[in-house]
């Protein structure tokens, strides 16, 4: 476990099990604790120099946000989704994305919030040629702003529940220029749909987006890498 | 605070905060504990004859659920929902059955799904005549069984974050047969548009139902009844 780039001192103020649940939040959705695999309390404690109690604490709150199973006799572990998690949790993403779309586009304020989109998509095609891992920040920030648009609390609050766990799933995408700048591509679709109202056509885009990295997903899980192999496959529904 | 029909023993394994919370969540979702009423902390401990301890843990996890506001310095308040609460969660609802519905339409596990739904019509048909508290709940039931339909986890647990402060704002309708027969002649025609696979017509029948209801909620907040003096009103978007 390589923690050379977080500082557990940067969260002054926070309490103790706040700053180490910021911490192995990072860790897994970042990909450096792979999916699936097992957790110490004892090990993690240890090189934090910190008491157990706290390292406890932000395990249950990362077990609350379904990012790590407690499986009692048996250990902690970073969550290793199972095909059906997958399929269930890109539904509900297009359920939540596409509502986000359709009520933007009657929205008081789209002008100020399709203008947000217009600023990332401008962000990220920079940041294509010279910093990948950020291109692919302004990626999960698009569609964070997208749900943001929908201005509905019970809204942005579902998909926060899914987003900690999408972000995580995304260390089995191809990290690659090819497939971030296929993403940018279709954001601008998007934005120009949604710019002439047309929801059918703006939500069609989504989907097929989805649909991508879905199918991307499920053929990850049925050949894992590397040190991935710890995660649990059921066999893709879709294979 | 009546608390007649309601015996804290019965559920004998659950820890007290548990109890508590259930009692209180009955209490304010039945509309004896009136929507934006004060609730006081102490007295409850003292009519339970119980220490302040699970008292305070369960409105602690009230308040996450949203059904009570703990405000600093003022004390603390069954939540009282101003127009713009209640136009969220209404087209959160509606967001969630009509993503349900379309995944039920194409479910493998269809039939069994529209049997469920057709049992609890004709029970709420039954109970018309003879207990409306009865057909109330059956009518929360019926929606309820059209979201699990989804078999989406995160699209179940969704609702769930919006469904006790629905089932709470329901004491602002009026309770009567004319309602709740209307209620049943939508949830007819729901399932008649279900079987014939007319996703858009099942669509617009929720849409309609759901709007009847916000029109409902809007209006009651504009002229508080009785004991509901208390509710904030910032006035109606609506009105």
């Amino acid at each position: 476990m390589n923690r050379t780039n977080l500082n557990i001192l940067d969260m002054k103020v926070a309490p103790l099990r706040v700053k180490v649940a910021h911490m192995l939040r990072e860790e897994i959705t970042s990909g450096r604790l792979p999916l699936g695999s097992q957790i110490s309390e004892q090990s993690i404690a240890e090189d934090l120099q910190i008491s157990r109690t706290p390292v406890r604490e932000a395990i249950m709150s990362l077990a609350v946000e379904g990012l790590v199973d407690v499986r009692p006799q048996s250990g902690t572990y970073v969550f290793g989704p199972d095909p059906d998690e997958i399929v269930s949790i890109c539904q509900m993403r297009l359920v939540l994305e596409s509502a986000a779309l359709k009520i933007l586009a009657k929205s008081d304020h789209k002008e100020i919030f399709v203008q947000t989109l217009v600023d990332n998509v401008r962000q990220a095609a920079k940041a294509l040629s010279v910093n990948l891992e950020e291109c692919h920040q302004l990626d999960t920030a698009f569609h964070r702003a997208l749900i943001e648009a929908s201005e509905n609390p019970f809204l942005i609050q579902s998909y926060h529940g899914i987003s900690n766990r999408l972000h995580a799933l995304r260390q089995l995408l191809p990290f690659t220029k090819t497939r971030l700048n296929a993403a940018l591509k279709q954001h601008r679709q998007l934005i120009a749909a949604i710019k002439q109202n047309d929801i059918k056509g703006a939500q069609s885009i989504i989907e097929e987006h989805i649909a991508n990295v879905e199918a991307m997903l499920l053929e990850r899980l049925d050949k894992p890498r590397g040190s991935h192999t710890v995660i649990r496959s059921r066999g893709s529904k879709r294979a």
